[in-house]
């Protein structure tokens, strides 16, 4: 471990010039000088005979005791979400749950047709591609949820903050026989006030986004039907038997930690620092495409946020949602991505290429790079405008 | 982590005389008395602020490179598989990198008909319900290797050593348009002799197996083509971005534990202890059963070990594929669980129900009382006989 450590604990990528900075993938490596901080306090020792057993327990199957409890625990310090009366599925990944929502949902034993996937447009992008990969008979993508109009049963993807706009969100096509799943993964303070205490039917959560611990693979499911957990655990158990322990644990352990820090206001609070930190990012991303005057952002409404107690709190979403204004560049992200900046296309999200979503999520040196290469634009771009 | 600790560290679990003892799954925590006394030896301590993104390096994108190293290492040590030029697919389990291969090697872009999926009988009991869980359009399951005789394209999952009956096995169907998976999860010198180096075209392993650590999920395959290898990476990112890292440095450590205990012979050798538990079970399962005379077992041939450099080596798999010979019972597994003994069903290996599948790599307490409880039924059997 202690070449592993040794590179933890400098900096030690230097991203040349010609190198394409990648704001492609929400990858949340910014709240690793946190981490750092923290590091001893949340430090684990795995012993060679731990986790030999596929099982945790002969209850929860997959479901680690402690992981449970810190979930709640963290969900009741935050206020988020209602956690009493809740089933927590544990999966590798919201990702995972997402597809054992999707096969909990539809009724794997009768020969009816597929059941129709659909979320509002700017939906996640990887709503399309985990439902269909497989081709599967139990469920299809039927795309934007707002032009959805077809009988019979679906099931709606209900992001809230949406990925990629940071919209708060609730169910588009409201009819009797849908199913609704809530991506909430953003849905934590540093992003966005907390407005109220949501109990939906089937919550989704990752570690990823919450902490920013997305090597782990955790995600888990807040199920109020006990059919409908019993289904996602039987779809982990067929996907993967289960869930890693090791990572599970170490779940466990950082959520505590993070629950632990919130009782005390300052630098070691994760949601203060990670609120300042977001709010500092999109400080700065406004100021840079203000002055550009090529670009354009989403705006978010000030609230009160249950949470802090603030009364003026705006979002802070982990990606900017950028629309290109300049009526000669009609895909944004090949634009920028020769301006060696890797976005992801609006195509992917059922959008405009004219709109691209960039992560601000990513190492510091990224986004000063981001914002210096968006400003160097903004020169050439003028340039070209005053010949 | 102390409570873990103190649980670990204490026999806790007592078995009532009522309870069912549960020998249908091959939970491997056989080993856990091995790994207890290396423990300290291959602890793990895993920072706070390790971990947070989701990619390995630009190259491997999942795949943590201490862990193909050791992967790679282990298996030159061993002699049981070709590593140069082989591509080291990571995946959560060998269950994830089965469907992984299966999406692979079946071609998603075209809209051809389902790909056949087969196995020779007796099958591995999950093969059918990975394939079909999710009415893949893909591919479907086509059952016993033996009869198909189909046109066109097929995938044979060739299991060697076999899960259920411990025989080495070759490819079953043998035209000229079918792919082959080798799934060698079984293929360590404490399950059976390393007969020869195999270098087939996609192998896949597990931790669980090879060591015991089924709790840490993690499989991985060995791969000749690169875009079978790159198309099974972008499945696990599709299904579960990645996987978990925690585990991979674990499993990183221990195998690389496992590889330095093969230059000395003793009690720290983990394949020769290994070796010798499997064959004092096996010798006790024979002996009761020999009793008995109500079950038959299967017999394995003495061959010479590439590892051991032994010349009469016998398999000593982790079932025991148990026939029961008796008229009167046609269901072995339902008779088995009137004596409060839970195994798998040989119809769910493709079989007549007369064979049931036991794990013989569960805890030493839970051993016991199976043979405890198949001596007891001998007697209440031979009782019911001479009334």
């Amino acid at each position: 471990m202690v070449r592993k450590e040794q590179a933890d604990s400098v900096n030690i990528s230097k991203i040349s010039p010609q190198e394409i900075i990648n704001l492609d993938h929400g990858d949340p490596t910014m709240f690793e000088p946190y981490w750092r901080k923290m590091s001893e306090k949340c430090t684990l020792v795995i012993s060679g005979s731990q986790f030999l057993s596929y099982f945790s327990d002969s209850k929860n199957v997959f479901l680690e005791p402690e992981l449970e409890n810190e979930i709640k625990r963290l969900h009741r310090v935050v206020g988020n979400a209602s956690v009493d009366d809740y089933h927590v599925v544990v999966g590798t990944g919201s990702t995972q749950l997402l597809q054992a929502t999707l096969y909990a949902l539809c009724s794997p034993d009768d020969d009816s047709n597929p059941v129709n996937v659909v979320s509002a447009v700017p939906y996640y992008s990887c709503y399309p591609e985990l439902t269909n990969f497989l081709r599967s008979g139990l469920y299809q993508w039927r795309g934007d949820a707002r032009t959805y109009n077809e009988g019979g049963p679906y099931i709606e993807f209900v992001n809230s903050p949406n990925n990629p706009d940071g919209t708060m969100r609730e169910a588009t096509v409201k009819k009797g026989q849908g199913k609704l799943v809530h991506d909430l993964a953003y849905y934590w303070p540093q992003y966005t006030p907390i407005t109220s205490c949501v109990g939906y039917d089937t919550m989704l959560f990752t570690f990823s986004k919450c902490t920013g611990h997305a090597g782990s693979r955790i995600g888990w499911a807040l199920v109020k039907d006990e059919d409908v957990a019993k289904k996602m655990t039987q779809f982990v158990g067929i996907n993967t038997i289960g869930v890693s322990k090791e990572s599970q644990i170490r779940a466990a352990k950082i959520l505590g930690h993070v629950s632990e820090s919130c009782l005390n206001p300052g630098p070691d609070n994760f949601f203060e620092t990670g609120q300042i930190l977001m709010a500092e990012r999109w400080e700065k991303v406004r100021q840079v495409v203000a002055q550009s005057g090529m670009f354009s952002l989403p705006h978010y409404p000030k609230q009160h946020c249950l949470f802090t107690g603030k009364f003026s709190t705006q979002a802070h979403p982990a990606f900017a949602w950028m629309k290109c204004n300049k009526e000669d560049i009609e895909d944004c992200e090949k634009f920028l991505r020769g301006q060696k900046i890797l976005t992801r296309n609006g195509r992917r999200f059922g959008c405009d290429p004219r709109y691209v979503r960039v992560s601000l999520v990513g190492k510091e040196e990224e986004f000063k790079l981001f914002l210096e290469r968006l400003l160097a634009i903004q020169g050439t771009s003028n340039g070209i405008n005053h010949m």
